[in-house]
């Protein structure tokens, strides 16, 4: 079954489909100004990528095994499957670089198809780019060509099904190529749900979910996407992979592991297995606040370790509480402190009794409760973010984010030491906010976003803060990122994370699936 | 820290410390003498293993690795590290036949001496089984050593202290030496437990529980061994790998789920982090009683899908239910049915909460509750099945078991196929006992439990059975092993469940990790 309601391509400059693109709102425009000053900084329009490296030869052997409608070479589609999403793409599209796109967009069908199209890609030597929902923030669709008689992109727009519903063992097989939405509509039909909600979850895609072991909002509640996995299927140069006996055994290494998080260097995703759960009854978000990070971390920390966890918990600290745009009435209010949004789902039962657990473990921490308008002005706003970053970059504001996580006991270093680095490249006058969303028994994630004045060179201004920031948080001995993915941007300290070795054995793995090195040349892999 | 409570050594021919060793209890031998015939088979006294293969000047290198008393070449410590505790295992043991005996045992303290022994064993080629609590039951501690100069057993034993313990983030850094019991000594020196409980708690160690997957049987409230881990260093032939940035993170393939399940072959663990709980002030088991095995399956899919697991649940079928020793009071009593065992364990008020919880579900779905003894005499006997078997073995009775797991819309057909393979290869008279004792909330495991009389080769015998339960697992999809790991037992079918693709990635890795191939020749990888 395919969804009924695709989702629209997303504008090729910008977050989101381009009838959503917004300005910024007037409420906040004396603010930017203040801070930054208003720029006027419009995106170049009318520029077109570079000729097209493929041959006909080349391109008619492709389109003898998907079909000529489905090798594109047009330049609006070439442009459209150039790059992700972050501020650095952004800024490149903005100034109409267009210099990594593809020399064709390619859009199999089915997990044979893709086989096919990788089996040409190597005995034709052209690096293959898998493109999801192309929301990527971390770099991982920019990939190296050099070597290479040309890159293609390999697109699973086509690849939309819900394969299998099991009801009784409440897991759905979907394809890659499902964004989020309509995978939600899909699952909907059958009163079950995923219940993963990232910040790109409009765009984002099922393929890239697992790629990427992405994270969602309500990831308290339903847990990690690489945590609801439970079988996958992937084509890989070598052959074909399916793991998924079970939800958890102990015949050897668990590869499942190896393939998420492998962004479409080890092999393409076919399909994934996922554990759903009974579409919620009841949803309900509050605000609760509290005096200080520290003691609204702590109160996560304590709910986390008492196995009571609401769906959705997150905290601000309290530059970002300040700044809460999604709630502008409260900016500069009295309240102070530090914001958190609590959310519940499940049955109505299930609703009230962790809603009275959580409230008496919030009171009796000391936090001050708000009632349900914060949680819904959070739930309003929930995917709003990324368009706001637009209408920013519209007018100079240099806004970028990034993620890390660590141990309990290492929370408060991690804090400064990446809020003093960030602070310190960036200077005078830029904003770091950051905030909780993701918690586990054992740690938790930090997610910062700044802003800035726009120097002459955005893209360098980024790109040292996120240098210090980086080195801040390996210094610390945290991840590099607790749900972006590797891509480029945070290869260089990837050998701090995983060690000398680990960076071998990614290598080694690589070597066996991919043994020419087609896929995502330069992505992940050091 | 290390434990003040060092566990002794297990008898070469049988499970448990000497002392420990039980005769059959009096209450069963009518009941045995009736279904198999009592015979006396007892255990050949005075083996020798073979002659020692390594010679001085190879032994003098290691000696000066690790001390001259760290390198044991005496009869009986040899005798003590051949191979596991499988009935095969012990049947050749009891049969005198030391054949698999390593020619020396060598004692390293610390990672930088394991690693100086693993490069001291790919210089010379000497193949190398790492030994930990020597449990194992699938044929993991008996390594290939043709091609090898000769085959020394790695003993962890004094590897067994506390690295250090975080309560705020609640994980513990544990050296792999430590065996079940010892560990938990340390950790509730800081009111912390790691709940885990294998049936081999009291031998198993803390390396061998990684190495293996373990999952304990209060896994439905603790988790699998393997989701406890956050972080482990390991000893390879390559160099170290240290992994562990954070609780969960999105930094490429989960590595971490690489080296866990690896099973010695990648490398030696020497030390993991993990998630440890606070002690529970309370526990309490219970028994339900279900009118099928099927109804009481259904009732732990409920709870799983409904987030309301107890600590503990266990269901056993009809034939177990029947021939539940530990109780042998019920034997043929009125009850009938199936008996399933819950446990809660925590503080007062959360096994308050939670067995009121199931209790209602279990009410509603047609349990009948049977008080706590039930669960207090399954508590009691909890670790004790192995020596019933050595008795067992005493008197010709041929008893072993096998476990795999399945999503539960499969559960019904892979008990029915695995029963039936098994009653068809072992013949009239022989019995067939099942229970379930991990469940997710996707599905669960099966584990079997086989009686037989003995013939003239029961090892052959068994491995007849074992092929035909093994067949009937990968026909059914289900996954070969739930938690008794590969080791050389389950290879046949290790490339039914991960696939071809997947076999040439393990074997990639462990080229990458060990060049030589010294690690656990012939274990997990086919």
């Amino acid at each position: 079954m395919t969804s009924q309601t695709p989702v629209a391509e997303m504008h090729p400059q910008r977050w989101g489909a381009p009838e959503s693109a917004t300005v910024l709102p007037d409420s906040a425009r004396a603010l930017v100004d203040l801070a930054f000053g208003l720029q006027d900084h419009p995106a170049v329009v009318g520029a077109t990528p570079p000729p097209a490296a493929l041959d006909d030869d080349l391109l008619g052997a492709l389109r003898a095994l998907v079909g000529d409608e489905n090798v594109l070479v047009d330049d609006a589609t070439r442009a459209l499957r150039t790059r992700g999403k972050s501020t650095p793409d952004l800024l490149r599209a903005r100034a109409g670089d267009l210099t990594d796109a593809p020399d064709a967009v390619v859009r199999p069908d089915g997990h044979d198809e893709v086989a096919a199209v990788l089996a040409w890609a190597g005995e034709h030597r052209v690096a293959v780019v898998p493109f999801g929902g192309g929301t990527c923030v971390t770099g991982g669709l920019a990939a190296r060509r050099d070597g290479f008689a040309g890159l293609v992109s390999l697109d699973l727009v086509r690849m939309k099904r819900l394969l299998a519903v099991d009801e009784v063992s409440m897991t759905a097989t979907l394809e890659p190529g499902l964004r989020g939405p309509e995978a939600e509509a899909l699952l909907a039909g059958h009163g079950v749900t995923l219940g993963h909600y990232p910040q790109s979850f409009e765009h984002a895609s099922i393929g890239g979910f697992a790629a990427t072991r992405s994270s969602g909002q309500s990831s308290a509640g339903y847990g990690r996407f690489d945590a609801m996995v439970v079988g996958l299927e992937a084509a890989t140069p070598t052959g074909p992979l399916s793991l998924g006996s079970s939800p958890a055994n102990a015949a050897g290494p668990d590869l499942r592991q190896l393939l998420l998080g492998s962004e479409g260097a080890f092999g393409v995703i076919t399909s994934v297995t996922v554990r759903v759960c009974k579409a919620p009854a009841e949803t309900s978000y509050e605000g609760w606040r509290w005096p200080s990070f520290a003691a609204g971390s702590d109160a996560m920390r304590t709910l986390a370790q008492a196995g009571l966890l609401p769906t959705v918990i997150r905290l601000s600290d309290e530059s970002e509480t300040a700044i809460n745009l999604a709630d502008p009435s409260s900016i500069g209010g009295a309240g102070g402190g530090c914001l958190m949004i609590t959310g519940y789902e499940g049955t109505i039962e299930q609703v009230e009794a962790r809603r009275a657990a959580v409230t008496a473990v919030l009171t009796d921490l000391g936090g001050t409760p708000l009632g349900n308008e914060p949680g819904q002005a959070w739930a309003h706003g929930r995917f709003g973010a990324p368009y706001l970053r637009d209408a920013l970059l519209d007018h100079g504001v240099l806004v970028e984010t990034l993620e890390t996580a660590t141990f309990w006991s290492g929370r408060q270093r991690l804090y400064d030491d990446v809020r003093a680095a960030l602070t310190s490249s960036l200077g005078e006058g830029s904003l770091v906010l950051c905030h909780v969303s993701h918690v586990y028994e054992t740690g938790c994630s930090l997610y910062f976003t700044v802003a800035a004045r726009q120097g002459d060179d955005p893209i360098a201004q980024w790109q040292a803060a996120k240098a210090a920031a980086s080195d801040a948080i390996v210094a610390a001995g945290a991840t590099i990122t607790h749900h972006h993915a590797v891509g480029t941007d945070h290869q260089p300290w990837l050998d701090r994370e995983i060690g000398e070795v680990g960076v071998r054995v990614l290598r080694a793995v690589k070597a066996e699936l991919d043994p020419v090195g087609i896929l995502n040349p330069g992505i992940l892999i050091p």
